[in-house]
């Protein structure tokens, strides 16, 4: 069979844990595999609401072409953490230019912008940060937006609906549909 | 005004993750006072996906009598450790017999069963687990069932509806529908 496909998360402190811990949960259920790693100097990473996470490597140890595809979860404060991080823009100018999947939900799709990636792209967002979407097809209808290979989403509450349209692009319908009904979730 | 209510959470290692960290997450935007509990010798839980959670203490340090609330986050393995401890289902038992509300999802409705509070209630779980809610008046209708102070519901894609409706029981349906909002959750 194929290799599995290779999905790089990073986490900064301040992220909104809801997106980050549904996506990395969906993903792997869906035999994805996943590497989360923290942006700062230490694998503990404080997020939004107060859960502690612990990431699965450093950012700086990580080989980021070695993946086939990069997911941001938002969060105000973790975004702009991200956001000021060169690092990841760089990433996501690297995974864009390389046709690899880019997706970013929440506050997050402003660092796809913030790269330059998302310049005539429709996009969607949390409602209120499409003012850092600058040059972007902004929409707030349906919950996921994809153009080629980028997709985006809008908030903790679209994140099942986020992390099986990555299933679907990554891994096929048949696998999203099957992790969707493991999960009992139906979509709002 | 009226002191805010104040939620225990176990946390056992292979506890489903997104069970875990979506009633946190929604439970503090309500403005609900959240400790999480690890029930092992350290603060440091392995989620059943592969997330590591830092629990907020340990549940050897906590005064079990002085919350509102307890609420059972499900998964395989972290519903057999819950059900294997008996200073869990002491507390399960405590919580009942004083009228406080006492939640679980997924699998972890058996570890209510288990310490004998489902006898003759209604109830769900995840699809298969009934057959460990003996005694229980189980259905499948809904994605969270209430009896009386008693909350259950079925799995991660029910993990929402399951946290909102704690929610409206702790803080009232004004503040539910609030953090609803923000969460942009649509019911499925």
């Amino acid at each position: 069979g194929e290799r599995a496909m290779n999905v790089l998360i990073p986490l900064a402190e301040g992220v909104e844990e809801i997106e980050a811990v549904v996506v990395v949960d969906v993903l792997r259920r869906a035999g994805i595999a996943v590497t989360t790693a923290a942006v700062g100097s230490e694998r503990i990473v404080a997020a939004s609401r107060g859960v502690t996470l612990v990431a699965d490597t450093l950012w700086r140890d990580v080989d980021t072409g070695a993946f086939d595809a990069l997911v941001l979860p938002g969060g105000g404060p973790g975004t702009e953490r991200l956001k000021a991080d060169k690092r990841v823009l760089e990433a996501v100018a690297e995974f864009d230019a390389r046709g690899k999947t880019v997706a970013a939900i929440c506050a997050a799709p402003t660092v796809l912008a913030a790269a330059g990636v998302l310049e005539g792209r429709a996009a969607t967002c949390y409602p209120g940060c499409e003012k850092d979407l600058k040059g972007t097809r902004y929409t707030a209808k349906g919950p996921v937006v994809s153009d080629k290979h980028i997709l985006t989403s809008q908030g903790p509450g679209t994140s099942f609906a986020f992390a099986l349209a990555l299933v679907e692009r990554l891994a096929g319908k048949t696998t999203a549909d099957k992790v969707a009904a493991g999960l009992l979730y139906r979509a709002g």
